[in-house]
């Protein structure tokens, strides 16, 4: 069976590198064969699962510096049916890619908003008088680049390979331990695996509403490993709460867990439970 | 006396809009007289006060639909000793601008990623084939305006005002309950009032780390009106926590409670009790 995995592109993206990834996974692990399909937001190649033209996307959703990716928490809450079957995390390496020779010679940099943040001390350090401007990805930023010797672009190393670009410096990431979590999503049930996603919301403005559904995890002594709110967008104070337990919802005790919770929220969506894809050759 | 009120710039922004009202307000109820200060970033217009450049910094928190502003949680984090005088609520209204007569002219359109976000189904619906571009500021968004009648800027209707540039349409917001809470930073000691604000770090991959300062509020009926989850920068996986507390740190209840929760907690951080800024004519 032909599978596509649907990722943000356009081709060379850090989230192509992790779309790249599952695909060798999967050639390697079944008999199907896959092919990357680029889509222009992270909300359309979710999109494109529910719609049926993808089997898989592929979607990036939380970075150790700059924290959650919101749209793809604000898709996931959206669209219907979607399950993790994995999780994948990269390291990430941004490298400064220009024409010029020298970096005195630099005076614009073109990147992401969130490359742009994770390098943000290194720029103010190396090259505090040039103009920092957004793009809408790594590589939409290379798009600048052209012949002109004063401009640069944050983009990874494998960008710079595939575009043929110079790497006039690299890594500058102020963390060196930046990296990135995807997800792998499909309309197939979940695996599982030893954690579990999912996000409620709660009625607004009722005194301690998100201390029960914290403490009906705590009665059964299972670990949240993260808890991320997030607005409704009805009104300001009102969320939605992304919630990460280091539990496998084949186990009785989070089944009972997640019974209980559907009595003191409003709504619930169980993303399911997955594994960290293994790293493989 | 002379104060010096810090903001996002350049002239035109929201930001800039919420210290403008915080310096009606400041004129009105004291002696002081008062004058507005851009800054390039939120970070800067913080350090400002930090160093003594600046009496107070006007920074946005939270916006109804896109959630935290990350910039300014992950400042607060990381600057000692300023604490919250006042917050603010505006209404967002964003407007298209543009020197076209038509919408069927505009071939891009340039705005701040969080006003592009609140305004993506209106553009998805209106401006379907347009290239979408980020800027640094809704106000940056405008220098592209120039003479082209093919191109367009989402901004605010003051900024149309302030710059005499034409609205092409308004409002174009998604949402049209679209605000955004701005909070009022200085070194004075907070003034108190009806909501608190702190932030908290625990020992990362402790089982139910977070469960135990939940439950010294919850034991003492202690509301959290939200609670969100930011990186430590250290691993994936490692978070700071931002709570808003419904209580006053002049009450006995919340006194015990922040000295109990000291003795739960790696780094607490607290940043004061105030009220919102009452509206003036």
């Amino acid at each position: 069976m032909t599978q596509t995995i649907a990722h943000l592109g356009p081709h060379g993206t850090y989230t192509e590198a992790a779309a790249l990834k599952y695909l060798t996974w999967l050639t390697q692990t079944s008999n199907d064969t896959a092919f990357l399909c680029p889509y222009p937001s992270i909300l359309q190649s979710l999109e494109a699962v529910a719609k049926k033209q993808a089997q898989f996307a592929v979607v990036p959703v939380e970075n150790s510096i700059e924290g959650s990716v919101t749209m793809t928490l604000d898709a996931l809450w959206r669209l219907d049916r979607l399950r993790i079957q994995h999780a994948i995390v990269l390291p990430i390496h941004h490298a400064l890619l220009s024409i010029a020779e020298r970096l005195d010679e630099i005076q614009t940099v073109y990147s992401h908003p969130q490359a742009l943040a994770q390098c943000q001390n290194w720029l103010d350090r190396n090259l505090p008088d040039a103009q920092i401007i957004p793009a809408n990805s790594t590589t939409e930023a290379l798009q600048h680049l052209g012949e002109d010797q004063t401009i640069a672009a944050i983009s990874s190393q494998r960008a710079a390979q595939l575009y043929s670009l110079p790497i006039l410096a690299s890594p500058i990431n102020d963390h060196p331990e930046n990296c990135t979590r995807f997800l792998v999503l499909s309309l197939n049930a979940s695996q599982g695996g030893s954690r579990t996603s999912l996000a409620f919301s709660v009625s607004a403005n009722q005194p301690g509403v998100l201390l029960k559904p914290l403490q009906i995890f705590a009665e059964r002594e299972i670990n949240l490993s993260r808890i991320e709110s997030r607005p409704t967008k009805r009104s300001l104070g009102d969320y939605v709460f992304f919630v990460d337990l280091e539990a496998d919802t084949r186990q009785n005790a989070i089944q009972s867990a997640l019974t209980e919770l559907e009595t003191c929220t409003e709504t619930l969506k169980i993303f399911g439970s997955y594994d960290v894809l293994p790293s493989m050759s």
